[in-house]
């Protein structure tokens, strides 16, 4: 059973497009304003302590125009109203964490007819002569931020055990929660910290950015991600990797088609949230994204498509590369009488298979052409000369078993032909 | 020395077909019970406070009632009498920890003479309009569950430092207590996540199922199960099982033959719980099980019956396969006056050994009745054409010893043979 | 971006060449003190106890005179003054964290013109008969020493997030703050502990020292330093560094030219803070240091000066070393047809490199002269021959990636060659 | 700088040789002692509680009479004083620490002069009717063992960070400590543990067994232990260990000369505190030890004896039983002009060295002699024919740089001569 998907979403630079308290605070320009900014900034104050500060400069006489200034200069961020829409339609639970005031927050957020329950801001109280922030929420002392709005343990507490937590943020005060998510939507600040940490995350502008994600349903791909990711650590400990070659991919949706396949020119033998993307049927991203796939991938999508494979790998090893180019002149290379060829499920003692070998066409959809047009469903696997293989199975499982089985069979082969000529054993 | 047995066994759905609690619901469908279940299942409630609410819906008028229901309707799961009898027999000490309340647990359970300070369950307060549960055993604060009846506080309290504790359960409330096990008897939910977090379990249906694995008596054989994963580990390091290949064994009991076997068609890079079971002298796993022992088991078998060897360890490699196919026509390939022989205890100077090859026979007892034919007690190995060696021991340690000194045998010829041509050296 | 630097200084035996407590001590020679000090060392007393103990020993009348004396005896360690100079003008905040007590600390510190608030130390009281310590910063409960000026919880609240935390210091009571630092200036007991631990440091003897070291900006290479470090782990686990062979760099600053290098004749299998150390353009060390450019660095400094590399990765593999000697004669070996020559940004599918090879004079500035004669820029790749190969990139990840590429073609080139004699395939 | 040593020592059944208390009870054999023996055994009652319930059945009347007859049946192990002699005069401080009572364990010790400070043990009250015990030291809440006088806590309080702790002792109630400790002379029960858990251990039977360990100083080399762990480590890693052959030394002593061995017939893939042990110049071990020396000890030895190496190393490979025995005719195989011998320490490029090889005798005497004859100081490495290689320097560091310079040197001469007799390059 897959996880049940729950959004967390921030609110200034996130929904509305710009911070709505700088705005306030640049706009009335109460004396001190920038003295506390910068003591914010240089992490002299704290968040909760600085907004504190910046509001109490401000009159609670000012509170009319101060609502109707924020919310004439918020500006919503693209696609949220189609964003909510869907997520409604799929019954997906959708809160607000937001570190802002409640007197704009609101205000902002009334055309969207959220429930209150899943609001979550901080307080005003304009009983005073100047603005006080009240802090409902307040950080608890697992955190060091102290940003005034503990959006993690909100988070903990309206989550659950099989949920797969999704944040969508900007800013500093979302970093402590992205890095409890299982998914990240980032931006700015945040999105530098998602690289550096390494969590799972897509960078997005608009909500439709988001949604393209979404879409295609992650919390339903989680496991085949983690599984990919154990086989390329695998391969790589093998150095089945040189020189960043190789790519793998495992398909994640049949109809239409959808598979997740190695970022283009990754460093394979480190583990990062970045080594795989998702493509479509035509072998191009499902979303938004710096990542390219693989340039071979339209081989992948093609093995997938004609041959309802679920898994296909792809790497350079001596031994393939040595054999694709001894046999190439018979156009393949056959294997008999050896136990190993078990793995393809051939249980017949005289069993034999031919493993294809194709010319290494630079031009891709030649060579796509070409692997398809050799292709024999008794054997999951082609070999390009002076290239490498293309493994295939039904799961990462049987990929791996085939591949290994192929590569076995390959240095067998091998080191069979470089003792052909001796004469006479010792 | 072994660590002894100490049973602790859930009650609902467990001991009983079914859970009482559920069944007492529905019979007398108290107006809002089906709410209140729909919370605890959507995790809005605990499981205590959500059971709490539940019987406060019926009048303690009515005790006499439903605990006649409650045995009315309770059906014990097959085999519990013979299980229990057995026990008391081999002197092995068994608890009951029960979510369940005294009024109708107490009942169910009479007729099996179980020992009052031996059975844990939740408390009943009739004295008011309302049923109320009292909770002696209340969770710690360590558990996040809060199911009302801390299962894992008392097994800690009621097991010793050398007590291999087994738990037998079915359902979210006995996870924590089952990870906190050496072995878990699992149905239903706890099945999956036993699967799901690599717990050492077996599944069961009848409290037989659950005899048949106790009367191998596990706490036996547990050392050896983790020795046999270090050796499974060293050789995946090594690559020595391409394409799911290989498989090792190690003997648990001499008369009747009991050894663990590698599960047929595990992925031997990874360690799971399932990676052995154990299987008797005919090869056949000793419980119910969806493993399968290894194809060739029956060579295992055939070597502990007529060997008497502790361990036999099968792999394919390159080498081994290059050897057997070079040295076919000789029956046999023989290395003299190399130091590493004198790892089969030989230490004469000019000691020799002839290790068999056999055909690769298809059909496993031919094969078998092959390998049998060719065995000599000086040469603790065998290799089959074009498949792979067996290599055995009296022990795990000594088997590896054997393989370890066969492979560097067999590597060391094909490269001594490679250069035998070789006019003049450089 | 890189982390801002911020540097915290001991004060007795760092700033002042000797430890004024102990000088005190010798010159007014109280009775007992000498058995309180032996206390101190034997670790029998803490030494905030022992501080605490030893001026009880003097009457507070001789305030004076004990504080001219103080003034007196201090001798400042050479470049102390330039040193604050250069870094007031590079914006570097510095404090002062001392043991050591305010009567004679600041006096001595005087002339200096430090601001009050970054300078921590003890206190004194002189109001009764003999002299009381008074501990305004006393460790907090994590520490074991008990020094009396918690420098640890000092640093943790005078340093952010993002700063890059340098220690200066020479004694036990530092041994804390230095564990909690990215980079250690030590002399002394805390030089032979940073060396022992493992922890990233410098000797020094005087100002002038640290200042060479923080001319070079650390802070700016740090993640150079752990990305190469990376590369060697890999490169080790390969074996690529027989007998301690081989050196790696990556340039640090283009103009003037610097780079880490590997320090010479370090076991390459093991991580340490002394793998690296910084040169100039003239391959000789930024700062002073008992470790050792490699002895081949002039090549990799020719290398960076010609061709604007980034990185320089220089191994001894078996293959590159064949290849060396068979293709010696033909002064370099050709590649074609073999897609992993992609990796060299060629996709020409008729492409084709020759990784020219020369002669390995044993004098170093002739073999880089040799080297840099037949470089093409193409190839990012010289054999030398029987010795290894160069390679190199504009970063360490494509300098890896070449270099991978190339004992790839090596390797498949040598076995294809073995092979190249056999008559007919199996 | 090596630590310092310190010793703790139980009493009952380590400085005497039974329990005294069992004895005491087993004399008088007041009414409930078994059952109470009993409840402690089976771990029902804590230690401490069942202590104190032995002697509360005991009239406080009878103390003399119980003193007299503890004092009468107590036997010192055999060495003891003679023990105390040598400590002092090491000046190694020594500590008793026992879970004994004031009553009987200070009349036995009272004839060995302790200093009274330096004696741990519980006390009795005889006060009131029956006999009641006091527990100064009581267990800490860390311990789970409650025996009553924390060990653990008094070695913690009476050592320090730079002492080596031993811990010399014999049951249950010393395991906490022993855990603490970094060398432990073990008995009975403890002993076991000290195997099952890989503590650094030796058995005893007398204080003379304990006397010859402490003769050889320990704590002098712990950390060539520690180093030649990781060199095993590296090596197994590389399967250079094939059939747990191969063997590593490294020099702790010249005159006499001592060195470290690794026990024979150990599996070399594991670590465990057995791996090594000391011998004298006579390889034979220094201490009474069911741990054997490699057989071929004698062939360190005359390394060391001969040319005061500091480390030796033997592996067998696959390339230098290759080397070994392609140029057996040859008594030797040369190299030059291959960058890889400067790790000899040979800069000249004209530099040339000859591996000498030797008959590989089944007698070691003879092949030690054999060795021996073949030396050339030039070259620290000797090979044995299809055997392996013996090679050396003056530290680990070194003696591990020529180790892997030979095998690189082997592996390139065996894969040119396969290649030589290839007509012409692709």
């Amino acid at each position: 059973m897959h996880r049940k998907p729950v959004i967390f979403c921030d609110f200034d630079g996130t929904i509305t497009l710009r911070d709505n308290i700088i705005a306030i605070m640049k706009h009335f320009s109460p004396l001190g304003w920038e003295e506390i900014k910068d003591q914010i900034l240089d992490q002299d104050i704290s968040i909760r302590e600085g907004v504190g500060k910046l509001f109490s400069l401000l009159p609670s006489s000012a509170r009319k125009e101060v609502t109707e200034f924020a919310l004439q200069q918020a500006e919503i961020r693209p696609g949220f109203e189609m964003f909510l829409t869907i997520l409604k339609q799929d019954e997906i639970p959708f809160y607000i964490v937001s570190g802002g005031i409640d007197f704009f927050v609101d205000p902002i957020l009334e055309p969207f007819n959220l429930e209150q329950a899943h609001v979550f801001r901080n307080e005003s109280d304009f009983s005073k002569e100047f603005i006080q922030i009240l802090w409902p929420h307040p950080c608890t002392e697992d955190c060091d931020v102290d940003c005034g709005l503990c959006k993690t343990s909100i988070i903990n507490s309206y989550s659950k055990k099989n949920d797969f937590r999704i944040m969508i943020g900007d800013s500093v005060t979302d970093l402590a929660a992205a890095k409890l998510a299982d998914l990240v939507f980032a931006r700015g600040y945040l999105l530098e910290k998602c690289k550096e940490l390494g969590l799972r995350y897509h960078a997005y502008d608009t909500f439709d950015d988001i949604l393209q994600v979404l879409k295609t349903r992650p919390w339903e791909y989680q496991q085949l991600w983690e599984e990919l990711t154990e086989a390329k650590e695998l391969f790589a400990r093998r150095d089945w990797f040189p020189g960043t070659s190789g790519n793998l991919s495992v398909r994640t949706k049949c109809d239409p088609l959808q598979f997740l396949v190695t970022a283009s020119g990754k460093d394979k033998s480190k583990t990062t949230n970045e080594d795989f993307l998702l493509v479509n049927d035509q072998s191009q991203s499902c979303y938004v994204t710096d990542l390219k796939p693989s340039a071979e991938t339209s081989i992948h999508e093609a093995i997938y498509s004609k041959l309802g494979a679920g898994s296909v790998l792809h790497v350079h090893t001596i031994y393939n590369n040595l054999i694709s180019d001894l046999y190439f002149e018979q156009n393949g290379v056959e294997f008999q009488h050896i136990e190993l060829i078990k793995a393809f499920n051939l249980w017949d003692e005289d069993a034999e298979i031919k493993v294809p070998i194709v010319h290494n066409y630079a031009n891709i959809p030649k060579l796509t052409e070409e692997v398809l047009s050799v292709l024999d469903v008794r054997v999951p696997g082609v070999l390009i000369r002076n290239h490498g293989i293309y493994a295939w199975g039904k799961s990462i499982f049987e990929a791996k078993k085939h591949l290994e089985a192929f590569e076995f069979l390959f240095e067998l082969r091998y080191k069979r032909l470089v003792i052909s000529q001796v004469k006479s054993l010792i």
